[in-house]
């Protein structure tokens, strides 16, 4: 709580009766509201803005150069293991991008380590310098037909309900379980009726959308359509505007958002990887795509900012006024968010900042807890229907993959791939400890002519996939993946010729994200080098074991059929 | 908290899968976010809307013959006592002017009652049909140069903070207090940091203005012109469009409300008399005028209902939308807000509901506690400055006041009125049975020839302030108010010709509003047999004694000079 002493001092700064802490001098600040911009100072105490359109005295001044001065940017959801990094590199990454405030889900971490996932974001969130929030995972696992490394009832959510950094519940995936009224989902609602609960219901529509809407669900990030968005915007539903790396909605969405909609609609990243990071920016790059498309400029940064902010309640935030949280990016352009600058609650982002986080100890150093394989492990025993083996065909930056069948040749070792037709083995390695589950097939689209690529990051249960042309490379790979902790590997006729290690829990790197960066490229040429045709070969794996993403998946468990939700017999 | 089994129903009812508890048929629906309107039902089950866009089945159908349905209005600020009558009665006279919920502030009846006045407006709260939320009053007394009924500190509102009716901070009016650090009032700054805090900053503006918002503070209605209210919003407060029946500020500011700020703007009537809501209406009003002037009209909609609701983090309404409160009004036109009907909570409002409510007894019906006064009391000593008699100056319409000098003639009872120029005598007697004070001066302005009139309400210690031309009069015109227990007094050479007793807290009438609302005509017309030339003679009695309005007041400690900040020595 504030003290008297702090508050009265506020006012008194404010008042311009005594210097603030910290004077932002000389900077044309926009205002969200209006679309003004004006030349002034901001006055800070203790974080929060004391004062604005006036020149002020402080102990700290920030010179501002004249640069624009924009509410900081607050991505609505993501998940932040997507960046590779631990939540504090990601921090020291995406701040200087001028996104103060993100929202996430560690749905991925807590699919493999369970609450201890959760606790360590939680740990984490009270040391960055951005501040992180975070949406409690409603479906660890995502589906009952794989085998994740926990599972999380609404009695471990509860556990965490009342800690300052959390939010709500996240994006409540399961939207055919809250149809079906599933009871386990149903508690998750139920549990945070008072308070935000995310949603994620790609394509729902008409009454289906009413019932899910109904539970008190009051987000959505997954429309694809203007016309899927406007339908969800009528029924009350905030739009969050997604472009990740390799769900990218901006585009196609542009267009709702204006002078009409902009209190109902903020922006979000989801999945977004450390290159498209450094090569285009975060949400900064997000706001210049919308700017250029024409949308109204103010009201693309108060989508940004203070929409979001009251979309999630967040009330300390989202304004460039007195009485709000000093989260402030300074621009060199408005049109295109140049971010020179930011002032996250109040500091100056530089280095020494980040520098004295006290650190929070990594977890999940030993979550891959798969056996060695040998090269027999990838063999395919013979379809009986041999004129019909199914194959999962990938298609360039999708993550919906499409289901053919082959004629392929089998010999002593099982079927084998097809290399004229682009067809390789996949298989699927549960890695929890829980079951040594593993399932074997093939795939079409990777272009590879030798050799093998692994992931232990396998959207959403985490289990290591890997794809290959010979049974001795994909080996290979699986076995260094194992002994790296989890990450990438590529192998390449007996020899792993490129790795990155993501120990934590088999999805984060312990290493600055500039050297995650420099590696993802070195990886990619690896594997272009084997033949491979996907601009985001690592991407591409990663999704190949998601079964709820249309049309055909492989799990730990099988080959799965999305569109009839069940197993291929 | 909602059980499972209820939120399951509320889903498959949403979905079409089950029939909800009432359906809206038939009506052509406002979005508020888009301006479209759209041919649906409305399903709702346990007062949620659950479906909207579609055609549903209900147990109960209510008709809705093809009218518009909008959201229900929420008045962001008033003080119910204002309207003359009883919480109970003030929900049934407002709420069919599709008001379905009010932040009110129990500021008048907290000045006479302390917290049992809160406490009775709490307890009605719990049992209106419409949803009354109240902000804790946080000025009471409103200054130190008047004797209140009570004083209310920190430790008393922090008693009602968790009250589920309880919203936040009432109006902080003491904005000397805030600038000034005092201590008082920064402890019940700091108490509701983390909560609602609601701002009253007339022509505050610049730094100070910074340093008052500074504070926590986020709204104001007492903007009176649009430069003034622009400066508010620039600086981040939500501004409240004030129309009450004294304060009228909805033409100078109608402007200020477009496409742009209608997120950040928000209606209120702060005080309205039941004869206003009667020959005008309430918000209904306000919003058929904000359209006549061409404000656009589904962001005077959205203003008047999801804004307010955002505005003061009710998340739970504001739109017709599945997962929010039924809280809608069917409009036979939309220009003009003609309301038909109203839905409150999933009900129909009908005379029945208002029957079933519990009663709540009343309080403070022993509140007048001044003692008998005779003709001699009003005697008012001569002037040593004789030719300087101050007197209090009133104009048809305002609450601001004007100091004028007279030459008075002296008597063996004392100064004189002078009907020649208009001046009549005034007294203000403390009624709380705290010391007895009785001050007494001149003014001029009411016109009268004959007689006395006397009001126990007079903002805001509400004491007994007096008017009147003869001492005989004006004692028995002060001692039948005493006998009624409070309320309006008219005599006329030696016989009381008109009265209206307000026995709650000498306050709120206990009868019904429409015979309220007649005597009220009554009333006015026995202040015109006088010779009374002002409009509303009552409503500017009752101002005679606010220290905090321009220019010259006077108290139950005498004549208060308002631009000084002190009594006239």
């Amino acid at each position: 709580m504030i003290s008297s002493e702090l508050l009265t001092r506020m006012i008194r700064a404010g008042a311009g009766e005594e210097p603030a802490d910290v004077v932002i001098k000389n900077v044309r600040m926009l205002d969200v509201i209006s679309g003004t911009v004006t030349h002034t100072d901001i006055a800070i105490v203790a974080g929060r803005i004391v004062g604005t359109y006036g020149y002020y005295n402080g102990k700290q001044l920030i010179e501002g150069d004249n640069r624009y001065a924009v509410p900081g940017f607050i991505d609505t959801h993501l998940h932040i293991e997507s960046s590779l990094v631990t939540p504090f590199e990601f921090d020291r990454c995406v701040l200087p991008h001028g996104v103060t405030t993100a929202l996430c889900d560690p749905h991925e971490i807590a699919n493999v380590l369970g609450t201890d996932g959760i606790r360590y974001f939680l740990d984490s969130a009270e040391r960055t310098i951005m501040d992180i929030r975070v949406n409690l995972s409603s479906c660890v696992p995502a589906t009952p037909f794989e085998t994740a490394g926990a599972q999380i009832e609404v009695d471990d959510l509860l556990a965490f309900r009342d800690h300052p950094k959390v939010l709500g519940l996240a994006e409540v995936m399961n939207f055919p379980g809250v149809l079906a009224g599933d009871p386990g989902m149903i508690a998750k609602l139920v549990a945070f009726q008072d308070g935000h609960i995310d949603g994620h219901a790609p394509l729902l529509s008409d009454k289906a959308l009413n019932g899910y809407i109904a539970a008190g669900i009051r987000t959505d990030h997954e429309a694809t359509t203007a016309v899927e968005a406007r339908e969800k915007l009528q029924k009350g539903m905030a739009i969050l505007i997604r472009e990740g790396s390799v769900s990218k909605d901006l585009e196609a969405l542009a267009e709702i958002l204006d002078e009409n909609t902009s209190a109902y609609v903020a922006l979000c990243t989801d999945d977004r990887n450390p290159l498209d990071i450094a090569e285009e920016g975060h949400l900064d790059s997000s706001i210049r795509r919308l700017i250029a498309r024409g949308r109204p400029l103010h009201h693309v940064y108060r989508a940004a900012s203070h929409s979001a902010a009251r979309i999630f309640g967040l009330t300390d935030r989202g304004l460039i006024a007195p009485g709000h949280r000093a989260d402030i990016a300074l621009l060199d352009d408005l049109k295109t968010c140049q971010v020179a600058q930011v002032i996250s609650n109040g500091r100056l982002v530089e280095d020494e900042l980040f520098e004295a986080r006290k650190p929070v100890p990594a977890v999940g150093l030993a979550s891959m807890k798969a056996k060695k394989v040998t090269p027999d492990t990838f063999i395919v025993p013979p379809n009986p229907r041999q004129n019909e083996t199914p194959v999962i065909a990938v298609k360039p930056g999708l993550i919906l993959t499409y289901r053919e069948n082959a004629v392929l040749e089998i010999s002593d070792r099982g079927t084998l791939p097809d290399l004229d037709n682009d067809v390789i083995k996949i298989a699927v390695i549960e890695r929890h400890g829980k079951n040594g589950n593993i399932a074997r097939s093939f795939c079409k689209g990777y272009g590879l002519k030798r050799g093998a690529i692994a992931s232990s990051v396998g959207h959403d249960s985490h289990n290591i996939t890997v794809v290959g042309v010979t049974d001795e490379d994909m080996a290979l790979a699986v076995n260094r993946l194992i002994e790296l902790g989890g990450g990438f590997t590529v192998a390449d006729t007996g020899k792993v010729t490129a790795e990155l290690a993501l120990p934590l829990a088999g999805l984060m790197s312990l290493l600055p994200f500039e050297q995650v960066s420099e590696k993802l490229h070195t990886m990619r040429d690896a594997a272009f080098d084997l033949g491979c045709t996907l601009p985001e070969p690592f991407l591409q794996v990663a999704f190949m074991a998601l079964p709820v993403i249309p049309h055909l998946k492989m799990t730990d468990r099988g080959l799965f059929d999305v569109d009839r939700f069940d197993f291929v017999k």
